[in-house]
């Protein structure tokens, strides 16, 4: 079995990210494929492994070529138990593994996905907005016209489909793509943003961009979700 | 605080949903606004909470008018912690509990979201398809015509924009969606299917359309996420 294991959204504060119950099965896993090697053991010291982290196959899946990639899946599916892990969130959403996890369904290894923290969707529950319509875009567009552009297209898709849209930033962008949102969209449009899910300075509001135009919110260097709605 | 709780997505085998470090937080809440009472307390039962069931407030959001509303989240702004519950997964995403989230926002009760299972977020994670960029839309469109048509047009989106398609369908038309899909999408393109995510009959396979038509899905009456790519 190909285990898609969640890892915690915070690096400052970590907090073990998994059901009680999940441990029992990613304490399995002697191979693990990662995105990075450091947060990776970070997260492993969490679980308890009944093995040495040291004495643990670590895998850079970047690192690691067709072949090996092959190898590694097919012996999962033989019935060694294997671990991906990102390095924070959820494997495969917003994050590295998908291309891990379609190999192993191409090659016909089974794969379980275990509960734990995304960002992505601790911000749309708590932010009130619509969840039965929702789209996340990875990034906005890094070229300020064409960004400008994509919030006002995305502002109408919103409006017309009633659909929330979802964008993260690079943390040492979140004041310039606030800047953006609140010039952009209309004053009536609904806008949460959350930073630090999870973390000690976990805040998550939402409100119309009139309001947040007359506090603008500092999230610092927070990771930060960004969610819009349209009335 | 107004606490997001997650709630087990499997009827048949609930488990405990909850990150043991979260349980101390819904342990304190003795206001539960739910979307049936029912699965509500058979939820709790799992969370062994330090109250007798019984004793506990259970509140149908669905019955309570505007005042209520109101009341509730100004006791909760006031300092009483109280949670936000739904039938499976997470209140919010694909379930009711998004208005009383807004509410909370608009009088300025912080909240906070819980980890817990969400189907399409586990399915997502467990596709192998892009997970950088995707929507998910609810139901599809009822009306057999209307439904084809869409889902046409989804594949040429998910083309045109390397975007997930993702959709969850009542269990009893199961059968019909995964017929239609067959029919309407281009054997090329990927679709995942999972059904009883969390449940001892969890699967999830994501195949080209070519290849699910050899050997056709049979999820029977489980709840079923399913998602497109189209390469």
């Amino acid at each position: 079995m190909l285990y898609l294991v969640p890892s915690p959204l915070s690096q400052k504060t970590p907090k073990q990210p998994l059901l009680e119950a999940d441990l029992a099965l990613v304490r399995q896993c002697n191979t693990w494929l990662v995105e990075n090697a450091k947060p990776a053991r970070a997260a492993l010291g969490l679980f308890n492994m009944p093995v040495a982290i040291r004495d643990l196959q670590i895998l850079e899946i970047a690192q690691l070529n067709p072949q090996q990639r092959h190898d590694v899946i097919q012996r999962c599916k033989a019935g060694d138990p294997i671990a991906v892990m990102s390095d924070a969130g959820c494997p495969g959403v917003a994050d590295p593994g998908a291309e891990i996890v379609a190999l192993a369904h191409r090659l016909e290894c089974p794969v379980h996905p275990l509960v734990g923290p995304s960002s992505i969707l601790l911000a749309l529950m708590a932010s009130g907005l619509n969840g039965q319509n929702f789209r996340f875009y990875g990034y906005p567009p890094l070229d300020p016209g064409q960004r400008d552009a994509w919030i006002k297209q995305s502002e109408r898709e919103s409006k017309t489909q009633q659909c929330t849209q979802i964008v993260i930033e690079t943390p040492f962008r979140n004041e310039k793509l606030i800047d953006a949102l609140l010039k952009q969209l209309s004053d009536s449009t609904l806008l949460c943003i959350g930073w630090d899910l999870t973390g000690d300075e976990q805040q998550i509001h939402t409100k119309t961009v009139g309001h947040w135009k007359k506090r603008v919110p500092s999230p610092g260097k927070s990771p930060c979700l960004f969610l819009w709605l349209s009335a």
